[in-house]
This record gives structure tokens, C-alpha cells and sequence, in this order.
């Protein structure tokens, strides 16, 4: 079946975790892209769990399944070469090098430009190519914190928190193939190529809702407030006999039919709970107790089983492997199987857009290090093996 | 300037949070979105914090600025056809409605390329088209919790806790624009156009990182661990005199120079913490009270300037305001101003994506409801008036 970006060269210079996500995704729906790595590979590589056995980064595994490796010493002139052969006919290269990297090593845009006019160059970076902090290094926890995610995580009368899985890699990933592929429409349209820049900072602070305008309009300093909604109740997590829940009521006629469902159909006559904004106002202490009572004498199954009937958003807090094991997961393809040469059996998150003519899809595992050496670069065993022991390819 | 979607016509059939997102990208890079409201207006128009003199939504001009607006009753045969008419030409329609609505509306993608074979169709639901429970409601936090995410955000010894801001909802924003482009990329180079399903529930599971393959790989179930990273440490948050700040060091090369930026030079020497997989599983509580009571004694200003100097990842958690007023954040044009006919002046949140030749902007303020019925529908004031009195447009 067609891929969408069937035909699409790309080199892809990324490591560790938000740039390999852009290319992973551009790789599960149809472009050929070359992962070029250092001789000492990926840092992803070293990150855990390894295999006992073997050593290989199962982690690594996850995010660049679909792709080749070539493993290049672009310090070394003949290795920098290389490199420009590849950019001769592609059509994107993508970095995540600190600003500035790419400028020393010779490899930035106007270099690359100068060599193919027509390339995409997408960068990302932990504060972009521009503005006072443009140099400083950044990892997915810094950016939460300067966003203001991680100040407005966790519950009012204790510390802040992270969010658990780094939110900012996998958005700022995101936000690259977005702009690889508006660039890549215009050049459809005019043939003209151009560069492309996103900064975790940027994305993270894109995914605050409403609150940098609430702030902007003289609302005061909003505040971390646990599970519970600024606007709509009850909008929360409760405690069930054996775990949590949540359960969303976002209108008037939902809170009818949730009281009437759980059998509290006396909230419905108080008047501090009639409206949704009467509810936000009023929902500490009594009402947030009455829901948290009711939740307390049945099991998150009993409630969830209620809540579907009644057409009520409402959801178990699932652990990782209950997720994992969810069958919506599993119909959906979310978990797919890759078979990895030292690994075995890797199962991997699957592709989320679905569509319906050129759907993506996981077909190859990870590369191991310079793997494709020889078919990417044109090398026979005998020069691979030369440019390994002058220091210019991997092992 | 040229922007990247001229040209591309849109029906946006959307309301609340994540198609609207959507669409925001899409206008903000140049595509012409018409915004098709029922009568009564996208519920996000009553989302607050609302202005006291105009009730007019602050939260709805964010997420919608760049758009046209028209309203219209698709329940009647007449506002069904005035969407037709609009479809003719129509390069996309994006719509989030429970699955099954359209269907019974008429308006589904079999209706809708029987006029326009070439158009591109995009829904975002909560838990995909297909699948066991394509059929359920959804909000952002339940997708929190079925997703994992929610069970591994908090504190080892406290309950589980909710992100503050919905960053479901944007990502399956971002997935549907990413959605969108790879189909209109395809319809560049065929003509063909085709069906685009993205659900909430994917989106979600798809940014927990290698949880998931964590688990299928039998290494148990993930718990969460407050700021703290499973495998990279020091990575965590502090507590200052004067607040809480995030380091995060991700090598041996960087502890060492963290440790003597610090004055922490008999940390070098303890056996516990030579490498970073040492300093992981011995973190705490030596470790970490060790690196607790240095911050302790210096403010977040002290250690932020100290970390910059040394090349170490940090940042103060910044309150929203904080992360607002940030000059790299103005450096950015990530807070931009809107005048708002009603509202004022609205600043909102800029694009995320630098393009070099193409760049994107916000350049108008959202429209009020069906403000653009006589220009979008080529309407008289008499015909516009006679419609909305036979209910077919809103007022």
C-alpha cells in the first residue's frame, strides 16, 4: 500500500529522543530516512533497560524502528564528504544539535543550501536559534519547569511535580513534522526550499491552555489544583474500593443524569450545585464529599460499567500495564510487534494518525550502528573495513 | 510574506479544544478556515473567564483567532445545503463530533466526497472511529487516565495527579494537523483525497514514552517517582531559599562539573556516585539530600546563573507569570497581541513552528459568532435576516 511520504530522502542527523520521535513518524509513513551517527552511535543507545546479553537499548529500539543507520565521523573531511553525497538528492535534513554545532562542524543550513537550494533543514533545539537563551542546554524536565507545566501539576498544599513520561520530547517532535510538512507543501506548490526552527521551550509553552492569556488579562496567578478543573465540576479523581477514577461532567443535563445514575438525586435539589459554575464554586467540601463517598463503596469497574451505560465520561486510572492491555489499545493498533536481530520480540507504539488511502505503518525494527553501511554509502566490505580502521565510518 | 497553507480552504466543523487547536495552526499558517458554528455557537464560547460587560469568551478568542466565522443550523434541509455549497470547493473538513453524529447529520465522508472526490476529511474523536469504545465520550482527563499518564505523574507516596493543563487536547491538535498535511501532501502528488481518524485516547498513549514497550519487554509495571528520572540522575527538582528548581545532568562529564561549580567535590570522591547508573541507584537519600541542602542555601537567581555559566541544564519552576514575562518567550514572539472588537486587547500564545520563507502569524482576532455570514454565504442583510428568522442561520 502507498505511504504518504513514499519517495521522501531524509538525513537525519537527531539523537536521543525528541528528533528521532519527528523522524520515526516521518519513517512509519513512507520516507527512506538515513540515520547518520556518530562511530560511538546515538546516545539513546546507552539508555536503559539494555539487553543482558547484548547490550542493545531497547529504548533505542522504540524510536527508530523504520529507519537506517550509516555511522560517519563528520570531524573527519572524508567523513564530512560523505555527507554531502547523501545531501546531494534529499529532500530534509533534520538536527537537534545545540545551536551553533552545526555552524563549526560546517553542516549548517547555508552550506547545505549551497550544495542542494531546494533542501529542507529542520532544527530543534531547547530554546530555538534565536533569543537570549538560545545557548543553553535543555532536557525535557527544564523546559517543564520553564513553561509552567510542573508549577501547575500537582496538589495545592504540596510540591509541584513533573509530569511522569517527557511530554515535551514527544511534542516537540510533533511540532517538527508539522513544519517539515508545511515546508514540504510549498515546496510541492513552488519548489523552493527553506529552514525550519522549534524550540522545546516554545512547545511546551504552547500546551498551557488558556493560562498565559489568563495571566496576560489580569487574572492573578493561576494554581496547581490536583485533578480538579478550573471551570467545569465535577471535573475530577476519586477514590474507588480499589483504586482511582475519573469522571468528567462538562454540562447541566450530564449532572442530571450522573445524579440520577448514582442514586444521589438529593444534590439535584440543593441549590449551591444547580448550574456548572454554581457546582465550580460550591464543589469544597460537601459536594466533592458526597461524589467521594459514593465512589468510596463501589469498585472502579461497578462505576465505569454505570457511567458507560449513561453515556458519562468516566475512565479507571489505569497503571502502564493496564493501558497497555486495554483492547481499544489493541484494535486500534497501538502495540505492534517488531522483531529486532539481538532483541527478539520488541513491541512498540504504533501510529497514531490513521488514514485511510496511505496509512503508516511499523515494518522494519531499529538498525544496529552503521548497518547500512555499505548499501546506503556504496562501499564494498573491503572499503567499509578501510574507513573503519582511518577512523572515518563506525564499527 | 507568503504563508505556507495560501490558498488551502477549510470547513471546520470543530468545537472546544483540540480540533480548534487544529484548525488555529492551520489559520495561522495561511489556510482560509471557515468555522461553522450551530446557531448557539461553539460551547467554547461559555467557557470563562468571561468578560463581565460583553460576556464575551476570552478562552474562545485564543484558540480561534485567524478564523471566519458562520453560523448555521445543519439540521435544516436549507443550512445543510449552504455546507454543501461551501464543500464544492473545499479543500479539507475537519470535525470532532462523538463518531456516528455526521452520520446522522449527512454530513459524513461518504455524504461529503459524493460532491468532492478530492477533499480531505479529518475527525478527531475521543477514542478513534473503530474499536470497542469509539462509541464513549471523552475528556481530556480521561484520556489522563486510560492512557497511563495520570497513574505515573505525583509522588512515590502520594496519590496520583492529573497535568495541570489539558496537553491531551493539544496533541491531538498537533497529530490531526500532522494528519492533515501528510494527506495533503499525498493529494499534491496524486489528485487523491482520503480519510484522517485521530483519537484522543492514541495521542495520549503515544507520549508515554517507552513505558509501554517497558512493560511488553516483562520489566513490571512502571510507578511514578515525583521529579525524579528512572534512569538519569542527578535529573530532579529542589528546593531553593526563595522556591523550587529543576537540574538535570545527564553524563559523567556534566557531574563533574556540576560537582565543582557547586563546591561538591567530595561527591567525586564517594564510590556510590562514580557513574550515572551508580548515582541512579544510589540516589537517595544520600545523594539527593546532599544536592538538597546545597540548593537549599542559595536562591533559584544564584543557581540559574551558576548552572548557565558551567553549561548545565536548570531552570527556576516558573509560576504561569513567570514563564509569561520570560525574554526569551517575547525573543520568540510567543505572546502576541490581538484586538478584540469586543474583548480588547487580547494577547495570545504565537506559533511554535519558525519557518524561514514562510513564517506564521496571528493576524486577526477571532470573529464573533457568525460575524462572516454575509460575506462567506454572499448574503444580502435582507437575506441574511430572513434566515435567521426561519432558524437556518444563527443570529
Amino acid at each position: 500500500m502507498a505511504k504518504p511520504l513514499d519517495g521522501l530522502k531524509v538525513i537525519d542527523l537527531t539523537s536521543a529522543m525528541s528528533g528521532p520521535f519527528c523522524t520515526m513518524i516521518l519513517a512509519d509513513y513512507g520516507a527512506d530516512v538515513i540515520k547518520v551517527e556518530p562511530p560511538a552511535g546515538d546516545q539513546a543507545r546507552t539508555w536503559g533497560p539494555l539487553d543482558e546479553a547484548t547490550g542493545e537499548s531497547e529504548y533505542f529500539a522504540i524510536f527508530n524502528r523504520d529507519k537506517k543507520s550509516v555511522s560517519i565521523n563528520l570531524k573527519d573531511p572524508a567523513g564530512k564528504a560523505m555527507l554531502f553525497e547523501l545531501l546531494q538528492d534529499a529532500d530534509l535534513l533534520v538536527e537537534n544539535f545545540k545551536p551553533g554545532v552545526t555552524k563549526k562542524l560546517g553542516i549548517d543550513y547555508e552550506a547545505v543550501r549551497a550544495h542542494n537550494p531546494s533542501i529542507l533543514y529542520a532544527s530543534a533545539s531547547g530554546f530555538g536559534q534565536t533569543g537570549p537563551l538560545s545557548h543553553r542546554p535543555c532536557y525535557d524536565i527544564v523546559a517543564q519547569a520553564m513553561s509552567g507545566i510542573l508549577d501547575l501539576t500537582g496538589y495545592p498544599d504540596q510540591d509541584p511535580v513533573k509530569v511522569g513520561p517527557c511530554i515535551i520530547d514527544h511534542t516537540t517532535g510533533l511540532y517538527l513534522v508539522i513544519g517539515i510538512l508545511m515546508a514540504l507543501h510549498h515546496r510541492d506548490v513552488t519548489g523552493e526550499g527553506q529552514y525550519i526552527d522549534v524550540a522545546m521551550l516554545d512547545s511546551a509553552f504552547s500546551i498551557t491552555e488558556n493560562m498565559p492569556t489568563y495571566v496576560a488579562r489580569g487574572h492573578g496567578v493561576p494554581q496547581r489544583r490536583g485533578c480538579a478543573d478550573p471551570s467545569i465540576t465535577p471535573f475530577d479523581c476519586y477514590r474507588c474500593k480499589d483504586g482511582f477514577l475519573v469522571i468528567g461532567i462538562g454540562n447541566d443535563a450530564l449532572w442530571e443524569t450522573f445524579c440520577k445514575t448514582a442514586g444521589l438525586e438529593e444534590l439535584l435539589e440543593d441549590p449551591r450545585f444547580t448550574t456548572n459554575w454554581d457546582r465550580t464554586v460550591n464543589y469544597t467540601p460537601d459536594l466533592k464529599n458526597a461524589i467521594a463517598a459514593w465512589c468510596a463503596q463501589h469498585t472502579k469497574a461497578e462505576i465505569e460499567h454505570l457511567m458507560d451505560e449513561a453515556g458519562i465520561p468516566c475512565s479507571p486510572v489505569m497503571n502502564m500495564k493496564e493501558a497497555m492491555e486495554n483492547p481499544q489499545i489493541a484494535a486500534r493498533d497501538m502495540m505492534v510487534p517488531t522483531e529486532h536481530p539481538l532483541l527478539g520480540r520488541v513491541d512498540v507504539p504504533g501510529c497514531v494518525v490513521k488514514l485511510s488511502k496511505t496509512p503508516g505503518s511499523v515494518d522494519a525494527p531499529a538498525p544496529l550502528l552503521g548497518q547500512n553501511n555499505r548499501d546506503v554509502l556504496g562501499l564494498s566490505p573491503e572499503e567499509e573495513q578501510a574507513l573503519i580502521e582511518q577512523g572515518v565510518l563506525g564499527k
